[in-house]
């Protein structure tokens, strides 16, 4: 792997991971208070749009970052609603 | 521009303008309590090497959307840090 390709690849952990620390926060508060439905319905679309762009080009990387990624945002958008 | 493509414009779109509801959210509430400061720490740096990724393959629409999400990402995680 190059370094290019690394640091490709150390982007897309970090941009799909940094969702954990969020679920676990708002599931402790037991309060969506502090979080924007507006980001995450507009943000839960997006990837979903990602996978779907993912799968067309059967690109597996975008495949599996996305529903990763829309795993853990459909968490807070969750957490969001039945807390408020 | 074939149906993939576009696909792909409206998801980097999406996930890009996200953000804007929720740094007018923190912004109003003059609070980041429910914001977790560990998804925004991670997220910035991933966005940071989405950005660098984007300059050594010189593209240019990996560039400009993660500059925007970057100053978004930023925005958010100024307002945590200024309100907790």
């Amino acid at each position: 792997m190059n370094p290019t390709e690394l640091i490709g690849y150390a982007a897309a952990v970090l941009t799909t991971i940094a969702f954990v620390p969020q679920v676990v926060h708002t599931w402790r508060m037991r309060s969506g208070r502090g979080i924007s439905l507006g980001m995450y319905a507009t943000f839960t679309s997006g990837v979903g749009l990602w996978l779907a762009y993912g799968i067309l080009l059967n690109a597996w990387p975008i495949i599996v970052a996305n529903v990763i990624t829309l795993t853990l945002a459909l968490s807070v958008l969750a957490l969001k609603i039945r807390y408020r």
